[in-house]
């Protein structure tokens, strides 16, 4: 229904550039909302909630702390999994591995004016993915993570650049990416990096996000 | 909006009398779907599906599975917690606890025509009870449950009876409760009772339903 009645608004520009993935532990005390504000300060452009551990009350809370440190930056939140979530605190929208809700079904609760965005882990995946509903993928494991449970095999750079060409959306490389690392999965084709730990474990998110953000320029530089 | 829009149309009559709460785990390779259409040919009146370890999918999945078996029987369906899959499958309610969504947010979210119900465990949480926006309550546990991990001190019969005068919607007792002890739970206030490992576990998921149905006609009529 909502979709039929917001049927002319356009769809959300994204700036995927530095892509924060929360990690409730990784954050340590400082808290999840902390870390991002500092990484909104350093130059992040959008920000999910992931923490598949947490309560439905918990992540509404989160959500709702998220969205007061990001909103004067203008960088959007969108939530893993939890189109509820999403729905509940009016987040940006949602971003759907293959365990999640279907993107058509999500798409169709959340209207066309919020970020639905999809996992791609191989060639199957990206040629399934339809343009028509999701506005951008991520693209990965690039490296081997730590941060995510039961995570597929890395596809490395190669692998992130050959799957790249076959989802014709905005795409960031996902999995054990760092400042190091990120202006080579630009170069292969990447709009952004999504990063876990290299912000949320850094002493100084800031500076962490910071430090990405550069390697972006450079990467697209090349 | 949902909730401004719809707001003449009436809430749906609740018939609460046996109320299965299913458990996957329980219901072993039969399925919960099997077990519930066993359960609505032997008279369960309404099915909460409850699997807190699912992924998204798998719940959309099992909610799909439900539906299928129980709506020849007229036999509402509501999920435990998650509005999203509620939404998604368009069953007809959530069943809600404290660490889930508010219910505020989950009737403005689902709109005034599905069902919202919400668990109690005490005098506090029975007198927040927001009777413009919960369908029903559901109050313990009762009895003492193996079913739920963390679950609290069983409040027994007396201390059901002393809750459910607190609250002003149709309850039911839940924890622990089977054929043998739903007579006094009914006796005790109750609308209905909501069993898990009695039907679930039950070699015959329509006889145990049956036996259930006969004990609540019993209680009501003492």
């Amino acid at each position: 229904m909502a979709a039929a009645a917001e049927a002319t608004e356009p769809r959300r520009r994204l700036d995927l550039s530095v892509y924060l993935v929360t990690d409730t532990r990784l954050s340590g005390p400082r808290g999840v909302a902390e870390v991002a504000a500092a990484a909104a300060r350093g130059g992040v452009t959008i920000v999910q909630l992931r923490d598949p551990d947490a309560t439905t009350r918990e992540l509404i809370a989160a959500a709702g702390a998220l969205q007061a440190v990001l909103a004067p930056h203008g960088v959007p939140l969108v939530i893993n999994d939890r189109v509820d979530v999403a729905l509940a605190v009016g987040a940006d929208g949602v971003h759907l591995g293959d365990r999640d809700m279907p993107a058509a079904t999500a798409r169709n609760l959340l209207g066309p004016g919020r970020i639905v965005g999809v996992t791609v882990h191989d060639a199957a995946e990206a040629q399934a993915v339809d343009i028509a509903i999701a506005d951008y993928a991520g693209i990965g494991p690039v490296f081997t993570t730590t941060t995510k449970v039961g995570a597929r095999p890395a596809i490395g750079v190669d692998g992130f650049r050959a799957l790249r060409r076959l989802v014709p959306l905005p795409a960031v490389g996902i999995g054990g990416i760092d400042a190091a690392r990120t202006a080579d999965v630009i170069a292969a084709g990447a709009d952004g990096v999504a990063v876990v730990s290299a912000i949320c474990a850094a002493p100084d998110p800031e500076a962490a996000a910071r430090a990405i953000a550069a390697a972006v320029a450079e990467g697209r530089a090349r």
